[in-house]
């Protein structure tokens, strides 16, 4: 019981912070994944984006340009045009750096069966590389991610001089839109396994309390000026087994 | 007890399994690493890379040249050459992509603290994105993941078709390189901390049971034919504030 009402007080205090993300609301093409998981009593998502391609510059040579304006060239969660980063690259002074991103999500979880449930989903939609986090002993805190496979990561200048070609470019362009296509598609897959998941836990029904902090989570400001990192995490499951990637572990959907 | 025992026996099948990867040996620059988790009776680890570069093409559009050949032109746990990386282009047939992916480990623990302990000496590392999978209910399975930040995921040609420039090819390799001697210091930092951690925990003495199990982990085979999946897996930590990452969850060192 104590349980459940520390983490009642976890969500509304999360769901009532300022939105600290650049862009200051949730992604369109994710918004109904969101909202199941704050609807139920269980969850809460602390950060989220549905995937975007995005154009940064590298600030280390980067004298004359205050860091924040020069930083970030150009971000879309849909595809992206050949030209967007033709004319991104017109507004760099340093190292410009092109990156594909694909769906990310960070739950909240009551328990940790909560949890292993949101992980067996992720596992089903093609997501195999999830995984949980907990914290301090006493506290039990639960954070989950959605991690795709496959990003891009491709320099594409340095200090100032483009070192590709106007075809690269829009081949580069072509490459990112195929795997926006791809992720999207990931993502339809999430929702539906979720929906049936959390219908068949019977989390989908809407408390008073959980309709109350909904709309607290409605009053979430923008907030802009937000910094943001511009790494791009990554690592194999090229050189995992499927043990290593928890199917081999029984990780069945609904059987935790 | 009956936790203790299933947990040998895991960690005695792991360990006397062929190891699956394409190397089939533990790399030069973990090797200090993986026999500190292996030498303790709460860890072994399943699958490892210390970091590399490698060139590889895609296989859709390559009919004439048998998948296995075509896939893997280069690899390297060191740093490499724009030789190296030229001469794999001159090889290729289809879509060829460049990598850099940074220092991964899975180990499985005995114990959700023992998961903990590794977790928070990964955060303090410099690997904020590790995570904890947990398999089904009556199993107790943990297995993590250091996974570090940036990688590097290059198109490079089209159908055989090189799309990029000799200068852009060698300015590809000084950022691999540099990424490299990057993510080498981390796994130095990586071992300190452990080995900080383990010594605080008690849990660097050897018993003879373990000495058992390491001799049979010596024995490992190598198995050259294994094929590998060659994708990236990528999210951001650019998007993630440091409570998503587990750094405000109170994942302090040797608290847990």
């Amino acid at each position: 019981m104590e349980v459940e009402n520390t983490f009642r007080q976890w969500k509304k205090q999360c769901l009532n912070k300022v939105d600290l993300s650049k862009k200051g609301s949730v992604d369109e093409d994710i918004a109904n994944i969101v909202s199941m998981l704050n609807d139920s009593e269980k969850y809460f998502t602390t950060s989220s984006c549905s995937g975007r391609i995005i154009v940064i510059d590298g600030v280390s040579d980067c004298l004359d340009v205050q860091k924040q304006n020069c930083s970030w060239l150009f971000v879309t969660h849909q595809k992206c045009q050949k030209m967007d980063l033709v004319s991104s690259l017109e507004r760099s002074c340093g190292d410009v750096v092109f990156k594909f991103e694909p769906f990310i999500l960070h739950v909240q979880c009551q328990q940790l069966e909560d949890a292993q449930l949101l992980h067996s989903v992720a596992i089903h939609s093609g997501f195999r590389n999830s995984g949980i986090t907990i914290g301090k002993k006493g506290k039990i805190i639960m954070v989950w991610a959605v991690r795709s496979t496959h990003c891009l990561e491709v320099p594409l200048s340095r200090k100032g001089q483009v070192l590709v070609s106007a075809d690269y470019i829009e081949f580069l362009a072509e490459v990112a839109n195929q795997k926006m296509v791809e992720n999207l598609r990931r993502i339809e897959r999430f929702f539906e396994c979720l929906q049936s998941a959390m219908h068949h836990e019977g989390l989908h029904c809407r408390s008073t309390r959980v309709m109350e902090e909904k709309s607290v989570y409605r009053r979430r400001r923008k907030r802009t000026q937000e910094s943001r990192g511009e790494s791009c995490e990554g690592s194999r499951d090229t050189s995992l087994s499927d043990e290593d990637n928890g199917l081999d572990n029984g990780m069945d959907l609904f059987s935790l």
